[in-house]
């Protein structure tokens, strides 16, 4: 049975609708691209004033055409596209591209009128690449499919490109050409009215002839969709994105800590973290790291050894290695043992090995040679340099002859030297990557390291706790009037007690008095806060004294904060809030941010100055699975603070884990959660002792 | 009056010396490249076993030549060297250039063969490039010289190039080949014996071809002479530079916090910050850089305007600005206002100004022409994306016609187009840089703005204070037995009063009885440390209790610590040292290192866990100016808590600055100190609370 897509990517007929004789127009333009590609299928151009174009019977309209049409390419002006997608539908086609402009990328009524095509679209099970996007191709030669308007039809590799912007596509695929890098499809997917990057990364995750996804997005359509897709297809086929960080709140006024701290690029770098999908920044890296691992399965390990004619180069490479987190063991005394038989006693026994100027293509074979047999490496890196009398083919050969039979990842650098030497042709034929600097080597290096232990790390799973949804509805309905407001104080503590999180209460106090009595009460030490809620960030104007011993010592910070506080408003009281210190303890931040890309992102840090000052947070895209959240609490520098830095007790880990998969699960039961603020979350070595202290809950759009 | 390196870089007559005519040796290939390089002076081949090579005389030694010689290139076999060096003194020669390699690179025979050739070089007042380098070039037409072994002569241009790396000299000439970027002189220095970067950086300083200086650097010969150097230089002429981070000191135990923090590239990052060089990671943003600066001025502002015609890569050109913090307003109404005469509805009147696909030469005229008069802006990007029917060299015409009367930069980014279209062409010849990919663009201009940002501020002065420098010789002498040691305790505090700093002593105690007297002596609240030697890094293992108020608390915690300690060794006694607690105080450490390749690096940062859990700390190459020191105190992330974050009041800045300095001054004055602790050092906001509470200081080489 023929996949959906197929009728896209593999269609046995296409119509041209719009197709033109006017030279240089797009549809001149795609129906030669189409014909010169020779496309393994009829080609039927729809064009109701003209009855030839390209010296083939043209059409009408679709429904003129005799035989059955499996896609249409739509290039007709924007206000007849509806129409002729009307037409293809009536006629039975299966696919539909449209190229044309106008639609939801020039504002409301251009919206509109793409709502209205898509109706139709709908209505006949058709699929749609498109609007406003730059064609499709497969190189595929059973399809050899050029459906686009470039200028150049890839040659057949085994990299499958999706792009949302026809116009970096373009330039990607023609840079792409210069390096002699191939492509088995690429698409443009325009407005991305129907068909998204993630239903091509579903297809492309089974199409045969694509082993490497390489992907050009502004945004990501459904992120709640592409996370799960995205982490699925990069388990078997690696998936290499250029993504640009276009996700900051802008001007937007934040009043969280978590919104504060979530724009800009914390979304993309979450999902690329959970998906494996390997970001890099610019197009030369997405071709460095392309190049490689089209041509090379992924490296065992991370151990590389350096061999190269020349000191300079190989200091380079080996900063970059290193600096990149790449390692580079010393060869085995076996290993030199064997070198110091035929290399010069001036070369570098060591790693990088340096041969030195005088090596040619037989030192490289047998020097090659003798390092393959080291198990301390995965990688071998040879570096030359041209020296005066060079043959670098013959290098180049030798390089190839030494190495290979052997399992071990090979990557070359041949300096001095342009893009497209003999020898570096004959490597590439040989399946070595060639880099002309090292620089890029570790880079890709690294790019691709990271892949792998994202492959090897543990997946991760959603876990599910029992909780008091009900109740949370009913303190949002309490609270909230209207769609939108802030929970605070009592009511906040009270939503995270229904999911299962340990939460005190305060005592307030509003006299030193009582202040005193409270304190007494729950015993000493204890913390005192402004509680007045006209003060919101209170810890930022001095507004928490911690670690309060005596009754003197209460009465004293009670009338300090009350001078900080200064005149209130008229009707406003000031008052306390009073808990007792839990020692040994660690204020943590658990957050949530709602980004316009990606929704919600979750986010943990150490509390106070670590997420005030510091900014050391950790977003994740929710929701979170138990690995996710593992990792992010991993991940902030601060992370030595809980495993018991300084000679303290480690705190209870998995309390922590625990508690931010259960504001994960609410957070996700919960869509009207615009922020959260749980903060302070005090973690402490006994679970007992772990509770949330503070919470803010920002409703936006709440339905009920 | 003729500089001496003018006798190496505009020689009138040239000895090639090991001059060959064996095709393909290095002989044989340098002496060819001086005479189809059109050398503009004479030249004379000397080989003792060939009369005429490349149709020219040739003399049995230099002594033979008959006319004064201003350089020798040395080409003759390592042990030959030195002999025609005598020669070559004896003949009056000014400058060497010794090709031959087998010197102070392979070891240590090799280096007493170096120093016996400098000593001749020293005896006749000569000044050597080399050994084992490349040769030296220069493309001004007055001198046309090719000294090196290269395969190509570069084209004249203004950029002045200093190479360590022949191999990497060579491959970054064909590389700037390829891009046709020019250079002024091309020097590799080798194993420097002599001239080293430093040299050559004054020299290129004055040369007038000279606008721009790159330099590619493994190592700094001298960096305390680099680093005045750099900075005089940079102000007058950018420099650019690829240098690699290896400065690491290895698996070398240190015992100090300065010590483990100082490694890798710090150094490098330091030096950069101080002296303006602009540092790139890789050849290829060199290049960018480079060629942008070769051809502009730098631009005034950091201010962008960006013109395109597709949406994708303006969001890609704004989100790789903005992360590389440029800046990106809005147009101004009346930007607009006059925009929206000519620019078609579906444009998107804003920054990126998106004049959509349908935007040819004209559009791109009349739109640069308004925005060129927009004072919002400092510098103009148009992109321009190719669409079906283009003329691109239409549109670089008109882009140049629009903004050649602007002092704003422009910076082109032409996509989906070659390296070498007509259009790039075109630009190029215009003055106007283009780049391929926008992301390129953002990183140059981000470096250049930190280069102008460091012209900008203020230079800062080196300060001098009234020292008691003899007392510091008495403590060392008096606690260093040999030539090294560790100074602790009482007497490194006397070392910082000696200079200036204040330092409170501590009060010792073997007792709980004790503790609680002295406690009671200096007045509550107190800090309790362990002050038994053999516990190094006392917080680390919880050996310090803050904010003791009370009797029962320092003895409770004076019993803790004697716990925590454990069993001692026979002979050790277990003690405590305890100080006032000073309020509204911030932990700070200043310390040094000294780092294989820079010298002495001073560190600042706050303490604690800021340091030992967070890394936060900057650092500086000794010695500091005034800048440097405020600076260094600045960048750091945690800075906010010293200028009163949370509402507490901000420190003392000043006396933080002068106490840096005073260190600095003291690692100036005394190079026996290796590495130096000053941790804690209390900060607040009265100068009188300002105290080193503990140092360290180790000493290493001491002449006394």
């Amino acid at each position: 049975m023929r996949h959906e897509l197929d009728y896209i990517f593999r269609p046995r007929s296409v119509a041209v609708i719009g197709a033109s004789r006017r030279k240089g127009s797009i549809g001149h333009v795609i129906l030669h691209n189409i014909l010169t590609g020779e496309f393994n299928g009829k080609v039927f151009p729809v064009n109701p004033t003209t009855s030839v174009i390209h010296s083939i019977k043209a059409y009408s309209t679709i429904l003129d055409v005799p035989d059955a049409v499996d896609l249409a390419v739509i290039i007709v002006p924007k206000e007849h596209v509806k129409k002729v997608v009307q037409q293809c539908g009536e006629k039975g086609v299966k696919g539909v591209i449209i190229i044309s402009a106008g639609f939801s990328e020039v504002g409301p009524e251009g919206k509109a009128r793409e709502l209205e095509v898509l109706d139709v679209i709908r209505e006949y099970n058709m699929r749609l690449i498109g609007p406003n996007c730059f064609g499709v191709l497969n190189t595929d030669p059973e399809v050899s499919l050029n459906a686009t308007f470039s200028k150049l039809f890839p040659k057949p590799g085994n990299i499958g490109f999706i792009t949302q912007s026809g116009s970096m596509g373009e330039a990607i695929m023609s840079h792409a050409n210069e390096l002699g890098i191939g492509f088995s499809v690429v698409a443009s997917i325009g407005n991305k009215a129907d068909i998204s990057s993630n239903d091509l990364l579903e297809y492309l995750k089974d199409d045969p002839k694509t082993d490497i996804i390489l992907m050009y997005l502004e945004n990501f359509g459904n992120p709640r969709n592409f996370t799960p897709m995205a982490r699925e297809v990069s388990l078997t086929k690696p998936i290499v994105a250029v993504k640009s960080g276009r996700t900051r709140l802008g001007s937007k006024a934040v009043s969280s800590h978590t919104g504060a701290l979530g724009g800009m690029d914390v979304g993309v770098d979450a999902l690329f973290e959970q998906t494996g999908v390997m970001r890099v920044d610019t197009v030369d890296e997405l071709f460095n790291v392309a190049a490689a691992l089209s041509i090379q399965p992924i490296p065992k390990g991370n151990r590389v050894a350096v061999v190269t004619n020349a000191g300079g180069p190989g200091i380079l490479a080996t900063d970059a290695l290193v600096n990149s987190g790449l390692e580079m063991p010393d060869l085995t005394p076996e290993t030199v043992e064997e070198l110091k038989k035929f290399c010069p006693a001036e070369a570098s026994f060591s790693n990088p090995m340096d041969m030195v100027a005088g090596a040619g293509a037989k030192e490289y074979k047998m020097t090659l040679e003798t390092i393959k047999k080291d198990e301390r490496f995965d990688i071998i890196l040879p570096i030359f340099v041209p020296p005066v009398i060079c043959d670098q083919l013959e290098v180049a050969q030798n390089i190839v002859e030494a190495l290979s039979d052997t399992d071990k990842s090979i990557y070359a650098c041949l300096l001095g030297s342009g893009e497209d030497t003999t020898g570096i042709e004959y490597l590439k034929k040989h399946k070595i990557p060639v880099y002309i600097f090292p620089e890029a080597i570790a880079k890709t290096l690294a790019t691709i390291h990271g892949y792998k232990a994202w492959l090897n790390r543990p997946q991760g799973e959603f876990r599910t706790f029992d909780v008091d949804n009900a109740r949370v509805k009913k303190i949002i309905k309490k609270t909230v009037k209207g769609k939108e407001g802030t929970i605070v104080g009592e009511e906040a503590l009270e939503i995270l007690q229904a999911y299962g999180i340990q939460a005190a209460g305060y005592c307030y106090a509003n006299s030193a008095d009582k202040a005193a009595a409270i304190a007494k009460d729950i015993s000493y030490p204890v913390v005192m806060k402004i509680a007045t809620p006209a003060v919101l960030h209170k810890t930022e104007t001095g507004g928490v004294i911690v670690d309060l011993r005596s009754d003197a010592e209460v009465r004293d910070a009670f009338e300090k904060l009350k001078k900080r506080v200064g005149k209130l408003k008229e009707g406003e009281q000031f008052s306390v809030a009073i808990q007792r210190k839990v020692s040994g303890a660690v204020e943590t931040i658990i957050g949530m941010t709602t980004d316009p890309a990606f929704g919600p992102l979750m986010m943990f840090g150490l509390g106070g100055i670590y997420v005030e000052v510091m900014k050391d947070v950790a977003f994740r895209i929710n929701p979170l699975t138990d690995q996710d959240a593992k990792d992010m609490i991993k991940s902030i520098r601060s992370y030595p603070l809980l495993t018991g830095a300084r000679g303290a007790p480690p705190v209870d880990l998995a309390y922590v884990e625990e508690t931010l998969l259960r504001v994960s699960q609410l957070v996700k039961d919960f869509d009207c959660f615009f922020e959260i603020d749980v903060n302070p979350f005090i973690v402490s070595p006994d679970r007992k002792n772990c509770t949330a202290v503070d919470a803010r809950f920002i409703v936006k759009d709440c339905k009920f």
